[in-house]
């Protein structure tokens, strides 16, 4: 089976394009910056490099921001279930929900930061990543960080000072509801960046692991959005499915483009050997590439370009290429089910843009 | 100056002498290992065999427990501030402050893994430390999971099911405060470890450095222990003075015992070539030890135990062991002076009990 366009335009278009993530930017970033600033000066030089604002003597740099899928989600879901619906001009939408924006995506740079460091990434957002440019330590540190000031910014929207210094905000009843939501998701998180360090993986554990390392931020963020929304708890469940199906299919895409991908990400996930979706699909299928893939996975020696065009070649020559498409579609599709009946359909266009977004990009 | 028993008497004897700790330990211990086990499995396990409960297969084991210096106070602080005091053998001192002690406890011990996995150390309470036992990832993200599990904690005590879960427990108003002062703890101990792996210390800088690594915790252990038990907020500033005097005294203690303690601690700062408190003043006193030290730290060749005796022996020769305890004794009565008048007398009884014991341990 494969990907057609028939089958992509099941799901509708969007309303507004992209401009759902350039407007969650826009709204959560001076928040962030704001929060990153609270830190003490070693850890704040780490983070800013990290988020592409300064450059490692903490000049002003102007990096390629993140795609702040995570925050975008935030806000959709805040909208989806009652907030202030904005257009794409205005630069506060939901006011509430933007310290729950502001904490997933410190969350998720969090794990960004540990990731490169316990793989000794080397590239991030077109610069050194922090663990090369700052060293292991200062990364994990400025990682740690990033997590404990995830909940700070919870906290304080719990806070009578909240409302004060952040004109537009309020105290927020659900502030400790927020913050079990976020705990329980770092730990999958975290279980997930273990286990995903496992070598006998199967493609059930293949995808838990994906649930747990990619799914369950998604989940929280849709869910934090819904909380701070002023959701009820069958549309904040709703918000939560719908985010929890969209992160496999975001992980299916990611893992197609880290074999398939542009000249940037392709190949990446073979040369590192790591054992993602499609390629644990392929070992447990037994098709005829999953034989060289289990040899190239088992030398020492690194692969040559050579050697991963190959791969790509023989996985995408079974299918596997298109498997990533049909999958990732079939979860897209599972993921906008979830909103029914719970989320009015009016309420649904920018939950559906994120939806073809995730699914369609190609980096 | 030395450290005479005339000085250390100064500081009234405590009522129940290291009871408090036991005490602190008996209270805390199984809610700490009810919030442990809210994790999921692989993190669970690490985390286990970190705490010393269990082997690395996951088997039951008696290891010799932390001293839970950081719960005594939090529970402590309850109770100077009008908790409910309890004789030894009670086992619910100021139920409200259980949580907050679980969680100073896990965000020690979240410092105590980053910090072994990062240093490459070797053990950690008679046992291979988790580092060194399931890798650095695994430390890691053991250590990220105790960090976002100790906001899970305070978290819990604003919700509603906490009262429920925990008999005894109460849904508690300052829940978020409690999250902020922790948030804020957490960014100080992660500069201060980010700092402390800079080689151009001085002396001030030191004591700033150790402010952070161990006072800013005992500062907010104190603190969270005056906001649960109920305290005014000029007694929770007092209490927080006092935690923050007694973290310095706590390190100046830990890095005498680090040079002159014990067989399983001495010399091992030298070895490690750390830059501690007293080598730093030696260094910047220009004492006749200076030149061996800074000959010694700035060689690259491991150092002999025959080397590290004589070291220590010539800083104590010139009076750094002395300055130790001197300087700890003086931070030790700051600590106690922090607590007038905000403490009325009666009540000061076991926090002066902490403070001897911080100044008097040898191990």
């Amino acid at each position: 089976m494969t990907v057609t366009l028939g089958n992509r335009s099941a799901i509708p278009a969007p309303r507004r394009g992209s401009g759902v993530f350039e407007r969650a930017r826009t709204v959560t970033e001076p928040a962030l910056r704001a929060a990153v600033d609270s830190l003490p000066p070693s850890t704040r030089r780490v983070v800013g490099y990290h988020f592409g604002w300064w450059d490692s003597k903490g000049n002003d740099r102007h990096g390629t921001p993140g795609k702040a899928l995570r925050p975008a989600l935030v806000l959709v879901a805040a909208e989806a279930v009652g907030g202030t619906p904005v257009g794409m001009a205005a630069v506060s939408a939901v006011p509430a929900a933007i310290p729950a924006a502001v904490a997933v995506e410190l969350v998720h740079n969090f794990s960004l930061l540990h990731d490169d460091a316990l793989d000794g990434d080397g590239m991030r957002r077109s610069q050194r990543s922090a663990s090369i440019e700052f060293g292991t330590s200062a990364a994990i540190l400025a990682g740690d960080a990033l997590l404990a000031l995830a909940f700070d910014v919870l906290a304080a929207t719990a806070h009578p000072a909240a409302a004060t210094a952040h004109p537009g905000a309020t105290a927020h009843p659900g502030a400790a509801t927020a913050a079990r939501m976020l705990g329980a998701t770092v730990a999958q998180l975290v279980e997930g960046q273990a286990d995903e360090r496992r070598a006998d993986v199967h493609l059930d554990d293949c995808f838990r692991i994906a649930h747990r390392r990619t799914g369950a931020l998604l989940e929280c963020s849709a869910g934090l959005g819904g909380l701070f929304g002023g959701g009820t708890p069958a549309q904040i469940a709703a918000l939560r499915g719908f985010g929890a199906e969209l992160g496999l299919a975001a992980q299916l895409t990611d893992d197609r483009l880290r074999i398939w991908g542009g000249a940037e990400t392709a190949h990446s996930d073979l040369r590192r050997r790591r054992r993602s979706l499609p390629v644990v699909a392929a070992l447990a299928a037994d098709s005829p590439s999953a034989e060289r893939v289990a040899e190239a996975y088992g030398a020492t020696a690194k692969l040559s370009d050579v050697d991963t065009s190959e791969l790509a070649a023989a996985l995408e020559a079974d299918g596997w290429r298109d498997w990533c498409g049909t999958e990732s579609d079939r979860h897209l599709r599972a993921a906008l089910d979830q909103l029914d009946p719970g989320i009015p359909a009016e309420w649904r266009h920018d939950l559906r843009a994120i939806a073809r977004l995730v699914g369609d990009r190609d980096r």
